[in-house]
């Protein structure tokens, strides 16, 4: 890359049910308070992350109506989208127009807003990130496919139940510590997992994210340009990557592997000159719980089947090896699905800054965000640390 | 920038109603013909534009579903939006990537299926890249905002309906030279557009382009890299630029000009060094013929009011001053929406390569393309240049 990138900026919308809050409120709402954050009253361009504004909400062209709604025209706006994946990719969108030397200071947001077609829609449109033509027309729903990748690695690795109930319980744990901020900011038991309402054998109502309205944005710019920016320690992005896999299940050379993730954390590691035991602190996607154990193994945070026995040991939680998820994850503090990657920076930016809090990780200087689309067909994994 | 960018191959898909090829298909074919013409077999990364396949096609994640079906896997692929400038800013993302120094041949396309729901159906579709929340609540279409600054076009420079059926007249005398390739590759007259069904008053069915499935792609790459592919002269990109307006027509300052267009042409000409009096061919976008007519003006290639006696004067047909939409245009070659930017360049890499056949600009150096979303609160405006 051609210019080392910092963020220096970053902002949350509310994340719940949000009847009463249109989308490019949401939006406006989270970039404006990066922007504060940051100390910057002007762009140089917008990227927004959204996964299906369209099916959702009616609206595409996103990108020049929030910029609109931000007061932001004329500025060039783009939204990105990779299903689930969107949000990270805007942010590496932001990264390569700033490293080209095409802009300096650049927005980088996502928004969803999911709630307001109802439950049954959701399942559907959740379905188009994945091959809607083959899986979807079969019937298959999202927590179905990761459940019979859970199934699995349960064959395979000897993953029990309990394990991957852990994972909820843990983010949920992690979620009261940010109760301000998280949709389910309230802790749960591996009882209470187990007893939940079946979605798809052995995945529970509990082994899933809600539904979530929210927006997130970041503020990225040049290092150079950063110095301007005193607010807060300087984040510097040390490492990117981006794989895709075969966009269906069935395609894929194994199920209880995440072969996407672990091509785009090979692609960071190498760029930031780091292996997996560098890493202090990381946000990964655990929108159904088998997929956050799936991920630790793919990003080489524990050794191929260890993730459940990991999880189940205290490695992932607060105060544990390395703390997994400490905003909550997409379990228990939402999952607002073009939005995810964002928030997930946020909470690694403010890890890094050694503002978060309850939930503060020690000593935590070097930072792991992994995002998935689909049921694993696009992974982005991006390195932070701090200056 | 950073680098130097050029493009090295061009590839186009069938444009039409095509029943028998779903949109993976669509893609992959002229993607194929992209790497075939450049002379490459991988490419590093996939950038794809596409407006809203999720409500066309129920299918969302298309980036990393059509690198999947290009047996492209595990490049990163992300789809970019932005209404009907998404293809165009799909090149722009490749080269923003390459210039950056992170990827070194990249793969643009855009894609759009838009026959697969009813009649009605596209036209609810279109509305969502204006604001779908207020202009789209209010019953307006498309053609219907195009009508509005019609008028006031009409009314302030005196811009007859003649003038303004012109458009058609030329953009489908070009397709005639262009029939292979082009939807709608038949001759038509001013008394035809004149007679053909009011659409929203004065803008009639011909003066509105047709329903199109499509694909385009074109390969780019940094200008050393393309000393590798010789297969070609090469066209270097001279210049570009992107900007955004307010979303709904009621918020603009005024419906006789595009501002964003002149806004990204004043970067694309900055960048470039030229003037628009430098630009040997064009194509731009006539989704709806008073949209060609702006689009001459704020892109400077005629002075404001001027784009109506322009066209009936010949200047921007074959052979005339100024060639506009030697493809025919959005008009008579086919609009297939997220694709229609992508393909557009592909046109003018053609006419610059020399390689036009029968609508070739004779001595065309500098090409130039503008894309519009929505009905212009994006634009996009790329300069070529053959070296």
């Amino acid at each position: 890359m051609n210019r080392d990138i910092a963020i220096v900026g970053v902002g949350l919308s509310r994340m719940g049910e949000l009847w009463e809050q249109p989308l490019r409120d949401l939006f406006v709402s989270a970039a404006l308070k990066a922007m504060d954050d940051a100390g910057v009253d002007a762009v140089d361009a917008l990227y927004v992350g959204s996964m299906s504004s369209g099916l959702f909400t009616g609206q595409e062209h996103l990108a020049a109506l929030l910029a609109d709604y931000l007061g932001a025209t004329p500025i060039p706006a783009l939204r990105v989208e990779a299903g689930e994946t969107s949000g990270a990719l805007a942010i590496q969108a932001a990264i390569l127009d700033v490293a080209s030397g095409n802009s300096e200071v650049v927005l980088a947001g996502g928004v969803e807003k999911m709630n307001d077609v109802p439950g049954e829609a959701v399942a559907r449109i959740l379905m188009t990130s994945a091959d809607a033509e083959y899986e979807g027309y079969q019937g298959f729903t999202h927590p179905a496919l990761f459940a019979l990748m859970a199934r699995a690695h349960m064959e395979r690795y000897g993953t029990t139940r309990e394990q991957i109930a852990q994972v909820a319980v843990k983010n949920h744990a992690h979620g009261a510590r940010n109760r301000g901020a998280a949709q389910l900011g309230f802790p749960i038991t591996v009882e209470a997992v187990l007893g939940s309402p079946l979605v798809a054998e052995p995945l529970r109502m509990l082994d899933c994210a809600p539904v979530t309205d929210g927006a997130a944005a970041v503020i990225v710019c040049s290092m150079e340009a950063a110095k301007r920016f005193t607010n807060h320690p300087v984040i510097r992005v040390k490492g990117f990557g981006q794989a895709t896999d075969a966009i269906a299940l069935h395609d894929r050379k194994e199920l209880t592997g995440l072969e996407a993730v672990a091509v785009a954390a090979h692609k960071a590691y190498a760029m930031a000159g780091i292996t997996p035991a560098q890493v202090d602190v990381a946000e990964v996607h655990d929108a159904t719980t088998i997929a956050e154990i799936m991920a630790l193994e793919a990003l080489g945070l524990v050794e191929n089947g260890r993730g459940g026995p990991a999880t189940e040991a205290g490695e992932t939680a607060h105060g544990g090896r390395i703390p997994v998820n400490t905003s909550g994850g997409a379990k228990s503090f939402g999952n607002p699905l073009g939005a995810m990657g964002v928030a997930q920076a946020v909470e690694i930016v403010t890890q890094l800054r050694g503002a978060a809090g309850d939930r503060q990780v020690e000593n935590a200087r070097v930072g792991l965000v992994q995002t998935l689309g689909g049921c694993g067909a696009s992974a982005s994994v991006q390195l932070l640390e701090v200056v």
